[in-house]
C-alpha cells in the first residue's frame, strides 16, 4: 500500500513537472501554478541562481526586504538591510537606532573569531600514549593538510590549535580531536569540514606508520565543524547620562525609566520563560541581518542560544545596569558569521546587502548584526516596561487584517479611527467593513 | 556632528525614495534601483501585501520555494512545501523521507498545546495574603477578560489557569501571574498578550476594590506571553527492525549502522560543541517548515534550544536507540505553531503552502514540521556516520561556484570532471575556468 504512493524519480523530474505535482493538491491546480510562478525573477540567470541554491525549487519564496536607518556604530552610520516577516521588528530597530544615534551610538567590538571542529573517534589502544605522541601528531597532521590550507593561511587564516580530548566519560573509547580554526572573512564552514575529514584520514596513516601503534584500534565517527562559536563572541553596548533617558515617556524620570528596565532585564536573566522571549526580541534583529546577508540564520540562533545556557540555566544575552549617573544595556554573544563565501555574493540581494552598508568584513558585520540586536531589545524593552507592547501590535495586526479583506484606503481610514479604542479581531474588522460597504 | 548624518523623517518617505536613498550608497546605484525593483511582484496587490508586512520595505528577498516529497507521517502522504537558502537541505530531507516511507514511516503525536505568558509585576503588600486571595483573583480576572475571550472559547481556546509565582528570590517584591492559554490552531500571540494586558489592569482594579489590599502596593512592570511552549510538546519518530539498514552503505550491516549512528546521537546529548551542530540539522529542516508556512522561525528556535538545556545541560532534541531486532529514533520538541492567524493565510505562498499540505490543523503542522526535522537529522547522521558530510557538500559548493561564475552547462560538466577527485577552491574553479576560456 504504501509503496504505491510513493513518488519515483522526483528529483529527477523539470522543475514545471514538480510544480504541477505540488499544484495537484491544490483546490485549483491551474491558477496555483501561475501563482507559483509568478513570483519566479523575470530575468533567467538570476531565476537559475535561486533556483540552484536549494534542491526540488518551484518558486520564490518573497520575505519584504527593508533597511533601518541611522545605525550609528563605532562612529560610522550605517543603514541596515533587515529581512523578517514579523511587522514591527524594522520599525522597532529603526526608533532604537535613532534614539541612540544622537546619545553616542552603539559602541561594538570582536572578542575573538576562533570557530570550533571536532574529528570524533575510538580509539581502543592506550589513551594517555596517544596524548604524549599529540605534539608529533599536530606536526603530522599540519602537513597532512597542508594542500587544503595553503590557501585560507595566505588569507591569515589556518588551524590555531589541536587537541585530544579524553571523553570515555560519555561513551567507552570515544576521544576527540578538538581543533580551533581562524577562516578570516568566510563563515569557514567547507574549509573547517574539509581539513576535519583530512585529520580522520591523516590520523589514521599516522597510528598505521608509527612503531607503538595500531590503526586497527581507530574508528573514526564523524568529522564536522562545531556552530557553538564560543571563542568568536560579538559584544555591543549603549550608554548615556539618566538625565537623557527623561523624555521617554511623559511624566517619567530617567531614572524611573532605567530602573525598571533595568529590572525587566534582570528577570530575564533569571527567569527560563521570560529568558526565551527576551532573547527572541533580540533574535528578530540579528537574524534580519543574517538573512539579509546570505548568513545562515540556524547556525545564529543554535550558538546563541546554547551560550544563553552555558551557565546551567537559561538566561538573558543581554545585560543593563544604572549607576549613580549613567544607564548601561550591552549585548554579548556569539556570531560566526562571513561576509565572503557561501550565499553572500551569490545571492544578488544579499551581495546589495553587503554594498549598502559599505563591504564590511566579518567582524564589522558581526557588530552591525549585534548592534541590530541589541537596538530591537532595547526597544521590545522600552514598550513592554511603558505602554506595553499590545497598543502597537494591535494597529499592526489591523493593518494586516485590513489588507487581507482588500480595504481600500478610504475604508481602511475609518475603520482604523474606529477601532482606536476598541479590541481588534478579524471578525469584528470584518463585520464592521461589511458593514460600512452596505451603507454605500 | 553625529546629529547631522541621522536622516529625519525616513519613515515617511515613500518606497521609491527609500529605495534611492539605500542605493546611494553602493557603488552602481541607478542598476542598484533597478535590480532592487526587479524583485517586486508584477500584481500591485501582491506587492502590497508583502511591502505592508514590514516597515521600509524597499523590496522582496527571495529564498528558494521547494517541495520534498514522500513524507509519509501517520499512514498519510504528504509532499512538504521547504523554504531554505542552504544546499542539500531539501535533497536530505527527500531522500530521508522517501527511505522511511516503505519503512512505516514516521509515526508523530503531540503533547499539549498549552501556551504560556506572564505579568511581571512588583506587589509590595503581604504575599501570602494575595495568594489566599487566588482563588477569588482568577475567577474577578477572568470575568475582566472576558470580552477578550469570548471568542477565542468559541473556537475551544481560552484561559486554562492563572497562578501566582513568588519570585522575591530574583528581586524584592517580584511577584508573576503565571498563566496557560489554550489558542486552538492559532498561534495566539495577540490575544495572549490582550488577556495579559488585561490582568494588568484587573489586578490593578481587583486590588483598589477589595477590602484589605491597596493599588498602591502594587506596580506592573511587563505583560508579555513566552515563547517558552514547554506544554506544547510535539514528537515525531520512525522505527525499523535493523536488517532493513542494511543495504544503507555497501558492506555495513543494519547493526554495525545503528551501532555508530546511536554512538552519534549519544555524542550529541552530552557534548555541547556536537549538540548545538545536531540540533541546528534538526532546525534546518523544522525551519524550512516554518519559514513556508508563515509562521515565525525566532519563537521556534528560542523555544527549542532553551529547552535542549533544560536538564541544566545543553542536550540535543532527539533520541536513538536500538534492541535485539529493532532501531528507534525519536525527535520531540516544544513547537507553538499556527495554522491560522498571522501570515499563514496573509502571504500568498504561506497559504498555497498549506493547501500543498491538506489544510492542516496546528497540531497536524507541527507533526509535519517535527518529521521533517527527524528526516533532516537522520540524513544528516547518515552522511556523517558513513561517507561523511563533505563529498555531497562540495558538490554543491562546486555547483555555486559555478554559478557564479557563470559557466556554461558545457564548462561546468568539464569542471565537475576535473573536480570530482581534486580539492574544490574558488581560486582553483576560477583558474581552470579560466584555462578553459582560454582555450577556445
Amino acid at each position: 500500500m504504501t509503496e504505491k504512493k510513493i513518488l519515483q524519480g522526483f528529483s529527477r523530474l523539470t522543475p514545471l513537472e514538480k510544480l504541477h505535482i505540488a499544484a495537484g493538491n491544490c483546490a485549483h491546480p491551474e491558477t496555483t501554478e501561475e501563482l507559483l510562478l509568478s513570483f519566479l525573477h523575470p530575468d533567467p540567470q538570476i531565476r537559475e541562481i535561486l533556483a540552484g541554491i536549494s534542491e526540488n525549487t518551484i518558486s520564490a519564496y518573497p520575505l519584504p526586504y527593508s533597511v533601518a536607518p541611522n545605525f550609528f556604530i563605532n562612529g560610522r552610520m550605517y543603514m541596515v538591510p533587515m529581512v523578517v516577516e514579523e511587522s514591527s521588528v524594522v520599525a522597532a530597530a529603526s526608533s532604537a537606532a535613532r534614539f541612540w544615534a544622537v546619545r553616542g551610538g552603539f559602541h561594538a567590538q570582536v572578542h575573538g573569531m576562533v570557530k570550533n571542529g571536532q574529528l570524533h573517534f575510538l580509539y581502543r589502544g592506550d589513551g594517555g600514549k596517544l596524548q604524549e605522541a599529540m605534539p608529533e601528531v599536530e606536526i603530522y597532521l599540519r602537513k597532512f593538510t597542508a594542500v587544503v590550507t595553503a590557501k585560507m593561511e595566505k588569507r591569515g587564516g589556518g588551524i590555531k590549535t589541536i587537541r585530544l580530548k579524553n571523553r570515555t566519560d560519555i561513551l567507552p573509547h570515544y576521544y576527540q580531536l578538538h581543533a580551533e580554526f581562524d577562516t578570516s572573512d568566510a563563515m569557514g564552514a567547507n574549509f573547517i569540514n574539509s581539513c576535519l575529514e583530512e585529520f580522520a584520514s591523516g590520523l589514521d596513516q599516522y597510528l598505521g606508520d608509527t612503531p607503538g601503534f595500531h590503526k586497527s584500534d581507530y574508528e573514526p565517527l564523524m568529522a564536522i565543524l562545531s556552530n557553538y562559536s564560543d571563542g568568536c563572541l560579538v559584544e555591543a553596548s549603549v550608554h548615556c547620562p539618566l538625565r537623557q533617558l527623561d523624555e521617554i515617556v511623559p511624566g517619567m524620570t530617567g531614572l524611573e525609566f532605567a530602573r525598571r528596565f533595568v529590572m525587566a532585564v534582570d528577570i530575564a536573566s533569571s527567569d527560563v520563560y521570560r529568558a526565551v522571549t527576551h532573547n527572541k526580541g533580540i533574535m528578530n534583529g540579528v537574524d534580519a541581518v543574517v538573512l539579509a546577508t546570505g548568513n545562515d540564520f540556524r547556525a545564529i540562533e543554535a550558538g546563541a542560544h546554547a551560550w544563553a545556557a552555558r551557565s546551567g540555566q537559561y538566561r538573558s544575552l543581554s545585560r543593563a545596569s544604572l549607576d549613580e549617573h549613567d544607564f548601561h544595556f550591552t549585548l554579548t554573544m556569539p556570531m560566526a558569521l562571513g561576509s565572503i563565501g557561501g550565499l553572500t555574493r551569490l545571492h544578488p540581494l544579499a551581495a546589495k546587502s553587503m554594498e549598502i552598508l559599505g563591504m564590511p568584513g566579518a567582524r564589522e558585520l558581526m557588530m552591525i548584526a549585534a548592534a541590530t540586536g541589541l537596538a530591537n531589545n532595547f526597544a521590545a524593552l522600552r514598550s513592554l516596561t511603558t505602554t506595553g507592547i499590545q497598543a502597537g501590535h494591535m494597529r499592526m495586526h489591523l493593518s494586516n487584517i485590513l489588507m487581507q479583506l482588500k480595504a481600500t484606503p478610504e475604508e481602511s481610514a475609518v475603520i482604523n479611527e474606529y477601532f482606536a479604542d476598541k479590541k481588534v479581531s478579524y471578525q469584528a474588522v470584518a463585520d464592521k467593513l461589511a458593514g460600512l460597504r452596505n451603507k454605500q
